[in-house]
């Protein structure tokens, strides 16, 4: 499956893209990185776009990537910081050496600075901060006492605001004359004397009107405004929403004092996904790129929360030993009611994550979206049950073993039902990530309520 | 934890976004269908943004949602329509009649237009194009015939191009004459005589240059293309990678036929990941907006799937019936096992998913990110097996059931690396979708893995 094949369409004539990390390219430079080629690693690399060599970089193995960072050390491209991961970033900053990562910070775009700087330890970003000029360093300093997560880290201060009383002609004629525009902009903001924004005007409203057009009756004057607090994963929910390309951010007293661009929403869009993705099995997004004794380091308390979890569910096991002797086929049967009950449960705890995450719950209500997965819990139960039921009668002829199992069913996955969509709903009550519950205490539950109830029922009506 | 409040900062004294969608408004509009006050209803939802108004629809049960388009029927606003999840949209349309809603699509953009008519069934789709004027319903059905998920069904037919010999005055000028721009644009392309893009031109940069500059010398070549048939989850990729705001479509022979707009392509990310995550337990993104009973039967299959694997681990038990009369205590304990298993095979194969999608494997290579997940298994398969194993031997004071125990978690943790890491590898090799694999088969592996190593090794060393 060649995902890159649609770049090279032989049909209509096309180029394939030479500045993309193709997996022939990718074998190259691990080629020249063996035979310890410079000159030819640098040569594989030159033509890369930045995105392509940060992908690259980001794949490689530590040993790997040290050795590409010397071979390419005097001509590396420092636009290439922003996309490494962070722990990548880390590491190459490391190699390159405090005084050329300053310098690299320095250059960057605030957002792009402050993404990099963030996840330093404190003693190697004070290292770097006290190597730049004192302007950019004061500016960064700001820039990372907003909190983290938030607009105020996300923002560019450059951006391009106008007067209300402006025509059309005089801001195009400012833009020529402008030296120090930001690279990419997409709209201009209108401001008051008072420097708040009161109106937006996207560069292709300018583009369509004559030089005498009033910019006060151009722009929109339905702004989606952030603060610099507001939390990025809002800022996310709103410009895809709304699909917006670029959004201001306000300071006190409602001043204009940044901007959001849609690439950076996007970004941040990507890693809450994931991080809902990854959490519900505790994970991290840095699990990608970490190296293996890094990963058990990360993985292994959360594996070890779960034989906790795993362990209370035994218990319950274990109060029922005695009737387990007299009839192992309980012991049999036992791991298919815990499994269906943990299935079920993650089933209703993702949706339930995503409707969340979506703000379906703020129209539906939670209660209501709660008894909606018990009911399907119960619906599904009860089919399951009514299927397994009858297999067990005829395996085994034992009607009241069939019964037994088939009830726990039922219940099991009720409380799966209610357990995966009231566990999230719960944490999101008390303002924790609900993505967080998917995993091990969803399960605990619907293990520990299906031993207990099918173990309970056999011990009342079959073993006595 | 309302989210809402970062429009509404008191301190900065703005005011709050009337326009949106808060809790109260919500309750407004529900009480006032309860009371069957149409009027009410209207007022509470004018002032909404287009996508709020989509935002409540959604949410709604079908029954109240039925109730409220009858009170807004004949002020209803059809650009609500590509906000609504298929199925709403579906229902509302069915709702509005043929007339009303074949009338609404001819008046949308291509990409809105066909993303509501691909998820109606083959009649409802040939009625409302019947109904829809020749050219309009050739362009719609000509969007139709590209593959589902395309870069064809998410592109736009209208935007903006110029020739390669004007200078910035002459693109001027056009855009100012011309009557029918796009409402939304960002770049202008350059075309040659062949109708190929040969640049991209962002508005940014043709506004800060003197009417005399000449486009070719300010377009940027290096261009990011998709072709008709492009997969819609390549263009989000590509969109995130570069931050793109707009990209050209080629048809034959490499001519532009439309263009894809960030919002689109965001919108694509959301779905295409939320479909990873979702997929990963047997889900759709439909699952969100379902009635009980159509989330019920498509969650039924997968649920019995999982009937059916969780009876062949429990067949793996069965074989051991002898070995667990004599020793109860290992019905006890290999739950544990199992869970164990399940958990850090979901946390491998949760990983590789990400990593396949972030085209981190195409650097790394499939053999080096299994033998990674294989390593981390064995790792955290050690040190959970010795504090574990310590444990048993405390609690039951028998060594040969604590080593058993150890050994078996081992085991298990390892094959919950490699089939973690693997099956989404092979599924990829296979060209299937490698998010379907983290659930039933994972499980089912680790779980027969488990029971088989535990109760076979017990039988082999402590109970014979």
């Amino acid at each position: 499956m060649d995902e890159r094949s649609a770049f090279s369409d032989d049909a209509t004539g096309m180029e394939s893209d030479i500045h993309a990390l193709s997996p022939e390219r990718v074998r190259d430079v691990l080629e020249a990185l063996d035979r310890q080629d410079g000159g030819e690693v640098r040569n594989l690399i030159a033509p890369l776009h930045t995105e392509d060599l940060a992908e690259l970089i980001n794949g490689l193995s530590p040993d790997e990537r040290e050795r590409l960072i010397e071979a390419i050390k005097f001509n590396f491209d420092d636009e290439v910081l922003p996309f490494l991961d962070p722990e990548t970033a880390d590491a190459v900053m490391e190699q390159l050496g405090t005084r050329r990562s300053a310098q690299a910070i320095a250059e960057m775009e605030l957002d792009d600075a402050l993404h990099i700087l963030e996840d330093l330890d404190t003693e190697d970003q004070q290292e770097i901060l006290k190597t730049i000029d004192p302007a950019t360093r004061k500016e960064l300093e700001a820039g990372l006492s907003y909190p983290e997560e938030s607009a105020g880290r996300l923002m560019r201060r450059s951006m391009v605001f106008v007067p209300e009383f402006w025509t059309v002609g005089d801001a195009i004629d400012y833009l020529r004359r402008h030296p120090k525009l930001p690279e990419d902009f997409y709209v201009l903001y209108v401001i008051n004397p008072q420097f708040r924004p009161v109106g937006i005007l996207p560069l292709s409203t300018l583009m369509r009107h004559p030089r005498s057009a009033r910019i006060t009756d151009l722009m929109q004057k339905d702004l989606h405004c952030f603060t610099t607090t507001t939390d990025q994963e809002e800022v996310a929910y709103v410009f895809r929403k709304y699909g917006l390309v670029e959004a201001p951010v306000l300071g006190e007293e409602g001043r204009l004092v940044g901007t959001i661009t849609v690439d950076d929403a996007v970004e941040v869009m990507r890693e809450e996904l994931e991080e809902d993705f990854l959490r519900s099995s505790g994970l991290t997004g840095q699990d990608l790129s970490r190296t293996v004794l890094a990963s058990v380091k990360t993985r292994f308390p959360w594996l070890f929360v779960n034989v906790l979890t795993a362990m209370m569910a035994a218990a319950v096991i274990d109060l029922f030993d005695e009737t387990i002797e007299h009839l192992v086929v309980l012991a049999v049967l036992m791991p298919i009611i815990a499994s269906m009950g943990g299935n079920a449960g993650i089933q209703a705890s993702t949706v339930t994550v995503r409707a969340i995450a979506m703000r379906r719950v703020d129209v539906r209500g939670a209660w209501r979206s709660v008894w909606k997965e018990v009911l399907i819990g119960g619906l599904n139960g009860l089919g399951i049950a009514a299927i397994t039921g009858t297999g067990i009668y005829m395996i085994y002829g034992n009607p009241q073993i069939a019964m037994v199992f088939a009830l726990a069913m039922i219940l099991v996955m009720v409380m799966a039902g209610l357990a995966g969509a009231g566990l999230p709903m719960l944490m999101r009550r008390l303002g924790i990530d609900p993505a967080i519950t998917s995993g091990v205490f969803l399960t605990m539950l619907t293990d520990i309520v299906g031993f207990l109830s099918f173990l309970g029922l056999a011990t009342l009506l079959v073993v006595r």
